[in-house]
């Protein structure tokens, strides 16, 4: 277990519409209940950079995004979140709480749109170093539930499916699969919610691995 | 020697006040007069999005750009560059005038900013595969000429040298000395040319230099 004045680095992942929303504001809750004292981001995004990053990302017009061009911003976006705020507050032995990070990539870029694993690996070993997160909560959940949650909360908005969102289904089979393939891969760092269960037990069972993880400090 | 219909991939290097946009534009006089079919483009940019880019990489406003991500968003912009100028236009057998490329990055961050030249390699890998420019022509000039250049240019625009520019003399040394470098591995691709000489000579030197590799065309 982390103890106090260790920094200790959470991120959350989960397909669209598995309810990283509403576990990022769980966790915000019982951080806070706890008083324990944590930094909250996001990717890509976390500086006005990485935003700027991430704007670029999600509409760029009429101009076709470069497979590796996409995976360097995102990694260039990371760079930046790393390196104001997430290595920092790690320093000063905060949580960080990150709404999605590299397992994200693998799963998006590396699973859905099926860029190499390798060229990832090495992109988060030359942007990263040792850095991995300490933990990572996924929100698991079949594609034909998140991506109708997705759909309904974009029309509820008045709003488009941003283009990644715009995929189809065989994508979010394959980025599903791959946040699975990393949590085998990685059975220390993941632990797996049912996100497709009652919202009151996805939430117990996220107090549950708080408790669990974070309970000590 | 390069026959017609052959693709041909032309840089051109060199440190700030080495005259680079003069070398361009005998150059396109030449092929103009040669009638040869040719792309021109400068890095970072040749995109809209490389252009965002070379804009963020310039003017960041107070946000420190960590090194890594500085050499993550060049090779974002070049890798648009590639993906929707240089490698179409190399296909349909034209000459690519492309003002600076990965040769800068080994000088500028690799020498200048003394970041690991392996980091580089990594990223030219992965962004090019193969694709190296068949021929570089290197303007080679002395740091105290160069800036004093450069810094008198800036002046007469009643302009500011940019961030880059702004770096002291033994930056510039260094990049020198990274451009030469890459001259010495790589002595099939690279021409030096001396620019500390007089304009006519300079001028002379790269027309021999076309003419001796182009001139089959």
């Amino acid at each position: 277990m982390a103890s106090a004045n260790t920094g200790f680095f959470l991120t959350i992942e989960g397909c669209e519409g598995a309810g990283k929303t509403t576990a990022v504001n769980v966790i915000k809750q019982w951080l806070d209940s706890r008083s324990i004292e944590f930094t909250e981001t996001r990717e890509p995004g976390g500086t006005p950079m990485a935003e700027n990053l991430r704007s670029l990302l999600l509409d760029h017009g009429d101009e076709k995004v470069a497979d590796i061009t996409e995976l360097l911003l995102m990694f260039a976006a990371r760079s930046q979140n790393l390196f104001h705020n997430i290595e920092p507050a790690l320093k000063q032995g905060r949580v960080v709480l990150c709404d999605r990070f590299t397992d994200a990539t693998f799963a998006y870029q590396g699973g859905g749109r099926q860029l190499g694993v390798q060229q990832i690996a090495t992109l988060e070993t030359l942007v990263q170093g040792e850095r991995r997160p300490d933990m990572t909560i996924l929100l698991d959940v079949e594609p034909e539930v998140g991506l109708a949650r997705a759909r309904s909360r974009a029309a509820e908005q008045g709003g488009q499916l941003d283009r990644i969102e715009q995929e189809a289904m065989d994508f979010f089979s394959r980025v599903r699969n791959a946040y699975l393939e990393r949590a085998r891969q990685y059975p220390e760092q993941f632990e797996i919610i049912d996100a497709g269960q009652p919202l009151e037990v996805v939430k117990t069972q996220l107090l549950e691995v708080l408790e669990r993880r974070l309970g000590d400090r």
